[in-house]
C-alpha cells in the first residue's frame, strides 16, 4: 500500500474566537540573548501570527522552545534565546486560541478519536505492543520520502556495534533512505574502529572475542583520523575503506557529530561547542520530514528538541514529520513524549534488530 | 557451517583426589517428603557417584536442586523433596569433588578462556552487545537439532501479540523447529483469541485498533472452549482453525500449559496444580536438548531449575543443553545466571523481531 | 494531614438513560464451568443491576472477569467461570450505562479533571515523577487504615534480601501497619532462610558475603519446616524466631502463599493448587481497602485481578480501594494500568528503600 | 564503625618482572593534537613509570585514557590528546608488566578473593542485592571525608525534580557532606525554577500538579537568569533564594555545568564547549576522593572517564577513590564497569530515595 500524505486541516480564521483575534503584539529584546517579558515560546505546532487584521502568517521551520523575532521586512524567524539581539522584536502573548494574536493549531493532523469505553486493555505503548504494523507502515512512508521527502537519522553508537546492524546501516545509505545523519563522537569512533580493526571497544564485532590489547582500539583510531587531519581526509587516502561514515561520504550524505563530555578524542569533524552543534544540527532538522532515531537518548531527545511536527514544502503545503525512536525502555521511548514531542511514535526494540528487520524490509519491496 | 557438538571430557578417576574418593554414602527418608540431613543437592552440572569403589555412576535426567535417590535396583534417580517417600536411600554429602563419592563436573564442556588483561571494556552481557554471531549459530544449532535433538520452546504471551511473530511461530513449527512447547494459560488465550476475534486482548493484532468491547474477547475465547470440552476438542470440531496452537495440534507437537493466580478461565488443558504441572514439565525438559525461551520470567526460570546443563544420548554419549533466554532487560536474563543457570546465553531484544529474524534465517539456509 | 474518606457520588437512577432503563435478564449455565452466551463480565468499578424496575442493586466484593449470578434467593453473587454450576443463573449484557439493566459506575470517585492545555511535559508516571507526596499520603492513608482499614500486603522476595527492608517489614506488622499477606513459596523460604542462617540464596543478608555452601541454605530452610510439618509449627517448636512470617505467625495475620512451578519444595503451606490459592487470596481481597504491592509482577497483577476499586463497608457505605504498586521498571508499574486496573498508584524505585522509608515515616508521626 | 582508609601496597619493584625492566622510552608528539605511534594510554589504576633504571615515578592526577608527557623539568603529566603540543615527550609501550618501563599496579588495594566455589547465586548486582550495608558503608565514609576527602557529587536533573530529595540535597550541601558539583544545564535551571515557581518542567515539585502555563517555567526560569547576567548574580541580588544552586552559592562550593545537545538557553554560567568543559570537571575530579553519580548516564560515565581509582595525598600517601553510581536500571549502573571504571559501586535505586535516606542516615550519626 502506497504511502499518502494526510491532508493539512487549516484553521478557520473567519469563525470566532480568530476571526475577533487581535494582532499580535511585539517587544524588543532588552539586551543581548535576553527575551522581553511575555515573550511567547514556540510549540512543535504549526502556529499562525496575525500580522494585520485578518492575515495570519504560519511559521516556518519552528521548533520547541523558540521565540519568534520579526524581522525589519515583515518576516517571522524562530530564533533561541541566547541568539537574540538587542533591539530584534518579539512576539508576546501565551495565550494559544487567538487571544494575542497567536493560534496554536494542535489538531491539524489529529484524527478524530474513537469513541472510548469505560475499559479497555493495553492503553500504553509498551515492550509488549504489536510493532509489525509499524515496520510496514514505516517500508511505505520510507519508500515515499526517499524520493519526496528528507529522512534523518539519529543514531548513537550500539548500531554500529554488530556486523549485520553496521553492515544494514550501510546498505541503506546506498540505497537512498538516508539523506542526513546526527551523531556522536562515539557512533563515528566506533564506526571506523570497526574499519580498522573490526572490533568495538576492543571487542569484535561479530565474534565478541576481546582482542588483545583491543582497549587502544578505539584511540589508536581516533589518533589516526587526527594524523590524516579530518574524517573526510582519512577517506580520500584511502585510510578507510568500509562502514558507516564512508558510506556517507561516498554518498557525500550531510552529517552532525555532536560533542559530549564523554567524548575522547575527539575526531576533527566533532562539533564540541554544543550551540553551535544545535545550530547546524537545525540546518538538517529544519529540511527532514522523517527522523528515525534509534539507540539514544541524548541525541534523540535533542532532535525532538529541534523539530517540530510540521513542515512547510516549498510549495507552501504543510505535512506532517514524522519522528520514530527505537529504544529498549519505555522510560527512554516515552521520554520524549513526556516533553512534549507528542507526534513521537515509539518502537521499543534492539536497536540491531530494528535495522537488520528494516533494510530487509525495505530490500523485498 | 555446520554445527558440531562439542566434545565431552570425562573425569579422570584414576587420579587423585578421585582415585582416592571414598564410596558415596545414602540415608533414609525419614518422612514422606522430607530429605535427611546432610542430603546432597544436585546442580545443572554431570554428578558422578561412586557406588562401589571405582565404579562411578553418572546421573541422567538431572535438574536443579533435586535429590539422589539409590533404587532398590541399583540406579539413581534425581527426585524433588516432596516426591520422596519414607524410606527411600538418599545420597549424602556436599562435597563436590568426590570427599565424599560424589564428583560434580563443572568443566566438562568448558574451554579455557583466553589469558585476561588487567582491563577490558564490556565484559557484561547488555543490549549493546553484538548479537549478529548468536542469531548465526542459532540457525546452525536449529538446523542441526531439527534432525538430531529436541527444541523445547518456552513463551510468554508477548511472542502471539503481533501478527507477524504468530506467524513466524506457526511457520517455525511447521518447519520443524519446535518439539515440545512450555507455556501458561495466557499465551494460549491470546493465540486462540487471535484465531477468533484477530486481537489480543481486545486490540487487533496487526493494526492495535481497540475494538468495540473487545475486552470481553479473551473471556470469550475461555469460554467457548471450555464448552468445547478442551482446546483439542476445539480444533476437532473446527472451532479454532490457525495459530500457533493449532498448528502444535496439527503437528502433534506436546505443550504443557502450567497454571498461574493471574489466570482467568483457565483453559481445561491448564495443569492448575504447580506442582503436577512440573511434572509435566519435566517430561518435557528431560527430552530436551535446546531451550529457547522468550519473555517470560515465571516459565524461562521454571525451566531454568528443571533442566540440567547436560544431556545423556540414547547412546550413553554426554551432549550439552543450550538455553537461550531472550528478553529485554539484562535484569531478566541475567536471573537465570544469578540462578545459577550458567549455560543460559542471553539475547537482549523485542521477542517479536527474535521470532521474526529467527524464522527468516532458518528459511534463507 | 489526616486522611478522609473521599465522598461516594451513587449514580441518579431518576433520569435518563437509568430512569429508563430495562431489568437485568439472566440465562442459565449451560454446564459446570461454562457462561452463557452474553454474559456480562464484571469490572473494578461499582456495578448496579436493576432486578426490579426502580431498584437497583450495587455489587459487593466484585473484582475484574467475573460473572455475576443470582442466588436463588434473590442476591449477586460474583465467580469465576470455573466455579459455576450448571443451572446457575447468569446476568447478561454487555452494555454499561443501563442498556440491559447494568450500569457500570466508572466515575463514582473520579474528580473532575483540570482543564488541559495544548502542551504539557511529564504526563506520564516515571522514574522521574516526585514521589514525597505519595510517601505523605501514604502516611496518612496507613494511619487512617490500621484504625478503620484493612491493609493487604503483595510481597516479592526481594522485600527480604535485605536486612534493613526486612527489619522495617517486622516493625510493619508489629506496628499494626499489616493486615494480611500475599506473596509466594520464595518470600516465606528466604525471609526462613534469613531466621536460619542470615543469608538470602546463600548471600549473608547483611554483608551480601557468599558463604561456603550458601547455596544449600534454602533448600535447608524449605526441608527442615518440611520435617516440622509447618511453618506455624516450626514457630511453635521454637525453630524459627525471627523475621516477617514469624511476625504474623506472633500477631495472627492471615496470609496465603500461592504456588508457582519455580517452587523449590515448596513450604507445606504453599497451596499448590493456583485456583484454590486464588480463593484463598479472595478471601483476603474481599476484605481490603488499601493494597501495597512490592517487588512482584505475578503477584501484583493476581492481586489486581482480585480486587476491585470499591469496597461496601458494613453500613453500605461504598469507599474506594487504594492499591500501590512498587516497582523499579515502569514496564511493571504499567502493567496494572494496561490491564485495567485503573486505580492503581505506581512508586517507582527499590522495595528495599520503599519499606525503610515507609516504616521510619510511619514511626515518626 | 569508623571508617579506616585501606591500606596501599606498593609494587615491589626489586623482583623480577620489575627488577629487570627497561626505563620507559618517549617519542616527540608529530603535530599539535597528535600522539605518536605505541603511545601508552593510562588506565584507573596507579601507574609506575622507570625515568631512570632503579627508580620509579607513580603518575599522580591521572584518568582513563590519557597520554603521559615528560616535562622539560623531568615531571609526568597525563593528557588528553587534543592538548597534545608538538614536540611533547609522549610515553611509549603498551606492555602493563614492566616490559616497556610502565607498571600498571591493579592490586594495589584489592583483597584476595575468597576461594569460589562451582556454583553460587546471584554474582551479578541487581536490583534485588542487598542495599543496607551500602548505605552504612556510605555513612561512615562520608564521615570520614567530610573532614579528610572531596566528596565530588554528580547529578542528573531527576534529583531536584521532587521536594524532599532536593531538600536532602540541600541539607546535605549545609552539612558539609558536599565538596564539589558536576551537573548539568537542566539540573541548575529545575533547581532554579523550583526556587521561583514551585515546580519541575511546569509541574509541582511536590503535588505534581501541573500548573497553568508552567512549560513556560523552565524558559521564564533561564531567562530571568540570563537577564541577571549569570546564576551567581541572580543570588547576589536576592532573585533565588533557595535551593541546591543556592546553597551551593552560599557555601561557595565549586560546581560545573557542562553544556549538552540538549539545552535550552543555557544558564549563563554553563560551559557549552564540551572540551573546556572537561577541563573544568578535571580541575574537580583532580580533587575527588568519593565520587557519588546519581540518575545520569552522561555525566556519570564522564566523571568515570575523568577520575582515576586512586588518589595521592599531599603527603605522597596513596588512597582509593570511592565511586558510586545511584540508577534505576542495571544497564547504566553497569555501563561504568564495562567501561572499565572498576572501582565503581552500582545502588539501583531510585534517587530521590537514595538522597532522603542518605541524608537521614547521616544527620542520625
Amino acid at each position: 500500500m502506497a504511502f499518502v500524505l494526510p491532508a493539512y486541516h487549516p484553521p478557520n480564521f473567519t469563525k470566532p474566537p480568530l476571526s475577533g483575534a487581535p494582532t499580535v503584539t511585539f517587544a524588543p529584546v532588552p539586551e543581548k540573548g535576553v527575551a522581553p517579558e511575555n515573550y511567547h515560546a514556540t510549540t512543535i505546532f504549526p502556529e499562525y501570527y496575525q500580522l494585520q487584521k485578518g492575515s495570519w502568517g504560519l511559521l516556518k521551520n519552528s521548533r520547541m522552545d523558540g521565540v519568534v523575532v520579526l524581522t525589519p521586512e515583515g518576516a517571522l524567524l524562530v530564533k533561541e534565546f541566547h541568539h537574540l539581539e538587542q533591539g530584534e522584536q518579539v512576539a508576546l502573548g501565551r495565550g494559544e486560541n487567538g487571544e494575542e494574536g497567536i493560534y496554536v493549531h494542535s489538531e491539524a493532523f489529529r484524527k478524530p478519536l474513537p469513541e472510548s469505553e469505560k475499559f479497555a486493555f493495553r492503553i500504553h505503548l509498551s515492550r509488549e505492543s504489536a510493532f509489525s504494523i509499524d515496520y510496514d507502515r514505516l517500508y511505505e512512508l520510507m519508500t515515499y520520502e526517499r524520493e519526496n521527502g528528507f529522512i534523518l537519522w539519529v543514531l548513537g553508537p550500539a548500531a554500529v556495534f554488530d556486523r549485520d546492524s553496521r553492515s544494514a546501516l550501510v546498505a541503506l545509505i546506498y540505497q537512498g533512505y538516508v539523506h542526513g545523519l546526527l551523531a556522536g563522537n562515539a557512533l563515528a569512533v566506533h564506526d571506523i574502529e570497526a574499519a580498522f580493526f573490526q572490533t568495538a571497544l576492543g571487542q569484535e564485532i561479530y565474534c565478541k572475542r576481546p582482542v588483545h590489547l583491543g582497549h587502544y582500539h578505539h584511540l589508536d583510531a581516533i589518533n589516526r583520523v587526527r594524523r590524516a587531519g579530518s574524517i573526510a581526509r582519512a577517506m580520500e587516502t584511502g585510510l578507510i575503506r568500509d562502514g558507516v561514515m564512508h558510506a556517507l561520504w561516498q554518498k557525500q550524505i550531510p552529517f552532525v557529530l555532536a560533542g559530549s563530555i564523554r567524548d575522547d578524542g575527539p575526531l576533527p569533524e566533532v562539533l564540541t561547542d554544543v550551540m553551535q552543534a544545535q545550530d547546524a544540527m537545525r540546518a538538517l532538522t529544519g529540511r527532514a520530514t522523517t527522523v528515525i532515531a534509534v539507540a539514544t537518548q541524548l541525541h534523540s531527545i535533542a532532535a525532538g528538541n529541534l523539530i517540530p511536527g510540521y513542515h512547510v514544502l516549498p510549495d507552501g503545503q504543510v505535512r506532517p514529520v514524522y519522528f520514530y525512536v527505537v529504544d529498549m525502555s519505555e522510560f527512554a521511548a516515552e521520554k520524549l513524549t513526556n516533553r512534549g514531542s507528542l507526534a513521537a511514535r515509539g518502537i521499543l526494540t534492539n536497536a540491531q534488530d530494528f535495522l537488520v528487520i528494516l533494510q530487509r524490509g525495505l530490500s523485498r519491496g
